[in-house]
């Protein structure tokens, strides 16, 4: 029974748990092309999209509870963490979302749990936009930043019709043609919007929508529109 | 110049900021009936909604601005604290949400937001969800907690047909008919839901929703065609 202990991390000093504290930081995420993964549901969603971490420590098991829970960014420390590189998918598809300053890692993890539910739709982060491996989007985006990995390009580059949401815009989006690829691009709630021609507006009471809820029902529009058309 | 600072708060042992400590404790807000809003979107989204405060603190108006921030409960400290009574709706109208052990008071902000925005329907709060009046929901939910402020109510007394939006269920949303009033009924994500005898499912690619965005969906779907019919 002893030798199942014998490899149990004792030492803060230990290079898993430096790394994992290190991977907080956007700086040592991108040098080190990795970033870490808390609790049993993302480590589990990992495993379901067939992504090899790196390394997993286990409460108990791999570490003493403390020594985790010390490198934990949750306020009630974790049970597990996965460490895993980062992947980043092509802005490819028939239905695509661009971010253009969406500062808030919430909201860009959001945005990319939305879009896998509601039409499998790749993100695709342009500038200003907050990294998508930092802890908090990854939580906020659960199992999907490993079941459809976000992606990295200027909209010039995404082979696709750019449509604005724009609670300004003129025309419905049920107004709005979908036919072949679109990519529904949002700006950010303080009014900074991407160079797109074509905009449309989500039909809601009252102008209150964050920028995940609306892309979540723009993403619900065009995903049903375009699978009846299909 | 000097009048202008001699009702400057000094002291942390004011009584203004130790009602603002005590809001942040959901038995002071019980107890009190008073919440805290913080930031000058929330105490103007107050003003447009014709709140009126019990007081305000501005920093290096009113108060120190160490003082204030020692109060926040924002990382970044806070420029503005309006302090309101708490207000509570009827749980009436056409279209109205019912929330079943939602405890992320994230969610149950960012909902109060979505209803309101897509379509001005009252949020109800039944058992097991989180106070809407923390300072996580008040922050989720933006303006909307002022504009339309949630009920309390068991499901038995809402006077509408529920209807629990369930990922389990066999029927599509888009078939099931939504008129009169109707009460979109949600559960906990841990699976925990009401009991009600008509549930629907959201059309969606992968069942990772979560509830804010889920609901959502069916007020976006519900309200549009709530309005088509009328």
């Amino acid at each position: 029974m002893g030798a199942l202990f014998v490899s149990v991390i004792t030492s803060a000093d230990n290079d898993k748990l430096k790394t994992i504290r290190k991977l907080q930081r956007k700086s040592w995420r991108e040098k080190l092309g990795l970033f870490a993964a808390e609790g049993e549901d993302l480590v589990e969603a990992a495993a379901t999209a067939a992504r090899e971490p790196e390394f997993i420590l286990r409460a108990g098991e791999d570490v003493e509870p403390e020594l985790l829970d010390a490198v934990s960014t949750l306020g009630s420390g974790s049970r597990v963490i996965g460490v895993y590189a980062e992947s980043w998918s092509d802005p490819a598809g028939d239905l695509l979302v661009y971010l253009h300053g969406v500062e808030d890692p919430g909201n860009v993890g959001t945005l990319i749990r939305s879009a896998h539910a509601l039409a499998d739709a790749t993100v695709v982060l342009g500038p200003g936009t907050a990294d998508p491996y930092s802890p908090k989007a990854v939580r906020a985006s659960m199992g999907s930043i490993f079941a459809r990995p976000p992606a990295r390009a200027a909209l010039s580059d995404i082979p696709a019709r750019p449509l604005l949401l724009d609670t300004r815009a003129e025309r419905d989006l049920r107004e709005v043609s979908v036919s072949g690829p679109v990519v529904l691009c949002f700006g950010s709630e303080r009014g900074d919007v991407p160079d797109v021609g074509e905009s449309a507006r989500i039909p809601v009471t009252n102008d209150s929508l964050n920028v995940a809820m609306a892309a979540t029902v723009a993403l619900y529009e065009v995903a049903l529109r375009m699978a009846a058309d299909a």
